[in-house]
């Protein structure tokens, strides 16, 4: 039994992320699923770690830490090596800002709740809710493929991965289930290609969790 | 003339989530406005800071920095008396995990790209549109209200102003806006009325920018 204990879901794209940050760190952990389509996440046990109701929550001693952007920092800060982000301020900068982009301008947009809320509560048809993640992933995605041009090499940031591939995995992995046109962005998709051809992160993907149910996406 | 030029908008929540950090660091900038409501952010001038077209951006020696919380981890960095994050990593964490709260749970969804399209392509009144950001603020305020009666002291974290109120005075700032019921947030809000009190954080307040307007909300 591990020290750490990630509370997740198979195709929670925060999940996946902090998922990918705990291989590349090389770190063991137990991983306990949480059903969200039974809707576990609202319940008291859950809440009680996290109290948005949201996956994931990590368990690491005593301390329960929720947001996996906070989450992935602490593993950083924890266990330095190997680095999920580079040495001075300014590239560190540069990377977090390449994270934040998806963090903060595209995967808010598309997770399960807001999916939800589309069509729910606003009565949006399912071309609709496509339409609108795939606009919040275009706008992301063509701004990161500028980026990459910038700072790239073999990956996201210079030439090996870290910080930006936790999160452009499970967003790459996301704009496939809602059929994202991705030709606009070959940098983007190169980068996505080599990571995934990395055995520790092919390891953290959402079909080889133990709760992926194989349904068609 | 400052060594930091940030370029941002008197109304926008990340430009004044910036402007509060460098506010605590005491630090001298050169502000200029970007017009969101003329559409400056999407000229060529800004968008080959920006590739997303958002604000802020920020320049400092001869580098552009993007995104807000990868700007504020830099100030952090580089200047990091006063501390806006506390010192152990569990503690960074915590601190780290509310800001991530309304930086990727709230805000992004109350933003003017997303207004526009709720009104817009969606086709949504304006009472739809106030729903749907209430909601999103009710959600991370009620998460924020619980950790910050597990963390907080005078401020939302312990007894100093920091990461936590960068980010929560601009959501307290936008839900004034959209009339948001912030009766259920008593803990949150006496944190928020502490922190306007402080004369630096105070100066970064919308209505003293130089391009505020003045009108009605």
């Amino acid at each position: 039994m591990s020290d750490i204990v990630l509370h997740g879901y198979w195709r929670s794209g925060t999940s996946y992320r902090t998922r990918i940050a705990l291989a590349l760190k090389g770190l063991d952990y137990d991983y306990r699923a949480v059903d969200l389509r039974a809707g576990e996440q609202h319940g008291e046990t859950y809440r009680a770690l996290q109290p948005q109701g949201l996956v994931p929550a990590m368990e690491v001693g005593g301390d329960v830490l929720v947001q996996s952007p906070a989450i992935i920092e602490y593993l950083e800060e924890r266990w330095p090596e190997p680095a999920l982000l580079p040495t001075g301020p300014v590239d560190r900068a540069a990377v977090r800002g390449m994270a934040a982009i998806i963090g903060c301008d595209v995967h808010p947009l598309g997770n399960l709740r807001i999916l939800k809320y589309l069509t729910g509560e606003l009565g949006q048809p399912p071309e609709s809710v496509r339409s609108w993640v795939n606009r919040w992933i275009g706008d992301g995605f063509a701004a990161l493929e500028t980026l990459i041009a910038k700072h790239g090499g073999a990956f996201a940031f210079g030439d090996r991965p870290g910080l930006v591939e936790c999160y452009l995995l499970p967003q790459v992995y996301s704009a496939a289930r809602f059929q994202t046109d991705l030709s606009p962005f070959p940098k983007l998709m190169a980068v996505a290609e080599r990571a995934l051809a990395d055995e520790r992160i092919a390891a953290a993907h959402p079909d080889r969790q133990p709760d992926a149910d194989g349904e068609t996406k």
